[in-house]
């Protein structure tokens, strides 16, 4: 895959993402991965002191390396259009993501933010709102997608070469909530388990958005209704930590989707199962590089990354020959190079090329809330389907 | 695994099971396989003329070889005790089980029976009465738990090796049914999709069963309640292939389970995972010399057929060493083991060593009847709790 | 598969295989399985005491079950032919192959043999000669060669599905000798380390004449030279416990075979991989349910026992659908379908089937044998390469 | 892993890797990721036309962006020494490593080259000579040995945990060069047979000399004697694109070195598996997220990257949580970041932490040119073995 020739890398801050973070050093590695995009500034920490010292790890100039998201915006806005960020990229706690994103777009700038976008359906439209009234570039970092054989799963069952979609099985195990590590001392632990900073949903929120968005990018399909049922399982939890619900889905399609973060010794086991009238496939996210295919007529095919025959979205996706094993951070820098794509056409005034600008953005991000709330609403009901 | 010493074989008739049959011809390879059984006389069709030349392919002596299961039923109580066969095994089409069962056991013959065990909740509660009545042995030949490594895991999971069982997934995957295959001579997916003949379950009963009784015999828990989707996918279908549903066991674990025929190009891919507070396992019916174990603390561990460490009921399930694949005949051979390990204790007037008569008996064939009535009275309800 | 029609079973004696024996018990189970073939008569071990109590566990009729071979073969000859044997089958310790089998092909038995076939070269010339002077069927169980997908794979290679075979590596790993196991009572291990019971060879024998056969019998290439280092890593070990040599091929193909015992942890990991022009094969014996065959243009396909498109030579080694594990012993009851097969014909006074009567013959155990050989003068070469 | 904080980042020069070059790109992303490294100038192509166009591409100030690896050098020189490079990295065709590796060493600049080192064991004496002499850090990117498990292995391996090393197979599989690819456009396969551009050693040089590397990092141990057969197997080919070899370790353990690029469907599988007297593993670069350990005592265990009880070393050398794949990138990127490690440790005037200067050396890129003599030696030869 070769980027497109520009005349500059550009150039984002980053809200959040400080020491002792985790997502955000993941940000950063796939913004910096394709030599495109380069770190100008920051707000690393709602501390002011921790977020200065964490610029200052990151090389940092220091009057770019502000103590807290409004100084950042501010000082931005200050300068010369010329010298101004290209983005933001907000990778704060989940609770700071509302206000910061709409301060963002509100002032005009281009936004990637992670996942779930925000607390509440409420929140998520009114920022839909904002980013249509700005016209502006809004991705979100649902990072499944980025993957060169999810877009080539997308491309095969959109373009029926699995034929009419009839079932799909999403699933995302993990175990490491299977102990009560928030008790001891796990930072990532702590936060996930507290409504108050990781929102009403726990694995729902956390991981299941993740699987709802890998089915409805990858099928194209709406979840028209779902039967949802949460738990929490680990002592003392107020929150899901694991969930199960059977969908229905436009078109007829049946699904299930299981996300748990109490399944012992699973890692970040998320997979995706389609059947079609003609064809089945099978994608697993520990072993990214390989994409089952099942034809109705024929011997199963099991499908590499880059290797001849792929669709152009997969190919462009891919940086390495096949057999060179790319992972985590490759695509997450594909959803990163889709919304540099998509300013750097804003940049030259031209319409962007969507093989290039293809990233989750605000209306994903809305959809993946709405998500969530159904699927609260429905774990607590009585009625066996709650329709989206 | 070295069969105990008895004076002679074991024999046996056959009721259905004759030329094109299927699951016949598995059970006479499963009774012989160990030479500790054998065929002697047969009803191996409901055609007289079909019934006689297909013993006459299995070698039968004329006078055993019967044109009827009334027939055979007849001359067996004619003989002389010391001449009779020691069970009949049942494996007619599934509406022939109860009439044929009922009839044997009342008669005071021990049975083995193919699943599903009859059509209703009420017929199966008779055949419970008559063999509580009887006192004779009653097999049911859900094969799949007679893998030694199902037992192994049957093992750790009821003597709290993986802790509190919390989480249970059983998915059976299998496209065979994807196209529209009764239309075009398969004897196989006709009476399959034939009220008449497959009684009011489709997939649900054929495989779905199966993976009722896996999860069961594995956890030891109860399904307390379950919410089902069915659907029937295929054109002009009035039973189901596909189905999907939520699962609350007793202890307050979770489940799902999955059982579907229009997974196009999967083949009987059988998996079932349980997740518990110190562990999880995972089995996949494809690959059965291999059990993984993937306990809170260390890496997961992949435990082979026949490998040092195993449980003694996973060890006499093995009859070759790790390395040399064992499969669904030597699995299904078990179950076999196990009816004339109990068998043979009667003939010997002492109580059965629990570790050899192994096997599923009636009870467990009436459970799968209930669990599948339960199942088409969620799939009907708009309640989202049917409890069983 | 079908097996044929036939008037009776097929009478057996075996000679070795009595109780605490391992491979016997393989042996008779691969013979009962199908229901063609029974067994009547038996020598079961070299002590007549311990024959005999063998043989009643067996159920033979005192008659029949003798406490020497000699004696064996001197009942059958007294019987009259429509009651003997159809034929004799050797799982005797190596060093009594030669003695049992010359003995019984000259008085005009057919023979089934466990491999190595004998010895020595001389001793595989006299007993190849003395079944073409008798005229007889004589099959040697290489049961690896009886696996459907090895059949398969001897039908693509040699129908040229993957070109001109350029490159072979057959790997066969086990780990079961890493440890001095002879000195702590395995008396499979004790007479494998013994010259006098095992012969000259140790490893290179036991396995490494499997992976000699596998790759013959499906490449249908001849090695031409091949250049080994054999070692013994066990303490105190005079034979090969570990074998690796380069191999040149008939046609021009390169190849490489290993042959361990003391790979830790490995259990019976024979693997044969086969590149062409225009595509490669991988089967595994742990897995043999699946062979993977990688094209020169287009994704790898897994092709599946029992699936649609398999050669008709496959098909008819396969009991079950696909998704219905077979394994060792079906592979190995192959062996003895095959042998059936051509014993029939020869009842019958017709030409066997080739397609049935398909199992590794008195010449393959001949060349077997020559392999050994020349392993063991290359292994204490210096030149590099040495001719077969 | 958090990289030591550092007060700016390293600044270095590319020579080669301009439009069209494959591993140039490779190089820079590796560099780039962790933003602890940025390219500041270059020479990155032998026109200096299309080395300008290039460097424009990649951002490079025009003042640093030159024709010829001799300006660079030139104009390195003239500058101040706080505006130098910290390190140039030379990604040329192989032939011209040497007269630029040496050129900068001798100039007193650190390096990091590509592999093979250079083409003959003269070169590399030299090299090792100069760079002794200088006392710079000199990398050369064996970029297998950077994954994190490799690293686990060698710990393992050396530490005594799978006990004295008694066997190892590594084998490197690819297929590309199985047809002509060479006479259909296909730069990458053109220079690759040209002896001219390639060397003496085809697949030997491409792939065997990673090969080796990884052996004889992970084991410590020393290739005392080989036996190898190459081949050219493409009509009209006079380099090696298959080879295999017999080895004798130091220690007594044996061995076995399979190098092919004509294994039709192959991408690039590179595995080693090593037996000791304890235990065993296996690594597969295609899935190089698993570490396949397994015991003499106990079940095989899977080692996933990043997971509890790793060595510090492997801890390191991950980015992420076990479950998010990493993969070719980020292991090539370890290397850089060991080389940078040692370059700041000199900056500082500190002896560097070796657990973080981990990288292949110049003494490293010598072996493997030498290696590669004496299996080009042996291949020629027909004495078996041949001494290194």
């Amino acid at each position: 895959m070769t980027p497109p020739h520009t005349p500059r890398r550009l150039r984002y801050a980053m809200v959040g993402g400080g020491r002792d973070a985790f997502i955000g050093a993941v940000h950063r590695k796939a913004a910096a991965l394709d030599g495109q995009i380069e770190l100008v500034a920051g707000a690393l920490s709602s501390s002011p002191e921790k977020a200065r010292a964490s610029g200052r790890d990151l090389f940092l100039d220091d009057d770019r390396n502000h103590g807290s998201w409004q100084e950042l915006l501010a000082d931005e806005l200050r300068r010369a259009p010329e010298d101004r960020i290209d983005f933001v990229s907000i990778v704060t706690p989940n609770h700071l993501h509302y206000p910061v994103a709409q301060a963002f777009v509100e002032a005009g700038f281009h936004v990637v933010c992670d996942k779930p976008l925000v607390h509440t359906g409420a929140q998520a439209r009114d920022l839909v709102a904002a980013v249509k009234k700005q016209g502006t570039v809004f991705g979100v970092t649902y990072n499944y997608t980025g993957y060169p054989l999810v877009r080539q799963m997308r491309h095969m069952v959109q373009s029926g070469a699995v034929g009419t979609v009839r079932k799909v099985v999403v699933e995302y195990h993990q175990g490491w909530l299977a102990t009560a590590v928030e008790d001891s001392g796990s930072k990532q632990a702590a936060w996930r388990v507290d409504p108050a900073l990781s929102g009403a949903a726990g694995a729902i929120g956390d991981i299941g958005s993740h699987a709802e968005n890998l089915l409805s990018t990858v099928t194209g399909l709406e979840i028209e209704s779902l039967c949802a049922d949460l738990s929490a399982m680990g002592a003392g939890r107020t929150l899901d930590d694991d969930g199960n619900m059977l969908l229905r889905l436009s078109g007829g399609a049946r699904g299930v989707l299981i996300a748990s973060q109490i399944c012992t010794g699973s890692e970040n086991d998320l997979r995706l199962r389609i059947s079609g009238t003609t064809g089945s496939l099978l994608w697993c996210q520990e072993n990214p590089n390989q994409l089952l295919h099942m034809p109705v007529n024929g011997a199963p095919r099991t499908l590499t990354r880059a290797s001849v025959g792929l669709c152009e979205s997969a190919q462009r996706a891919s940086r390495l020959p096949s057999g060179h094993p790319e992972g985590f951070i490759e695509a997450f820098a594909n959803v990163y190079l889709g919304v540099a794509a998509d300013i750097r056409a804003r940049l030259q005034g031209v319409a962007a090329d969507p093989l290039a600008a293809d990233y989750p953005d605000v209306e994903d991000g809305a959809r993946g809330v709405h998500f969530i709330e159904k699927v609260l609403e429905s774990s607590r009901s009585t009625a066996k389907w709650t329709n989206l």
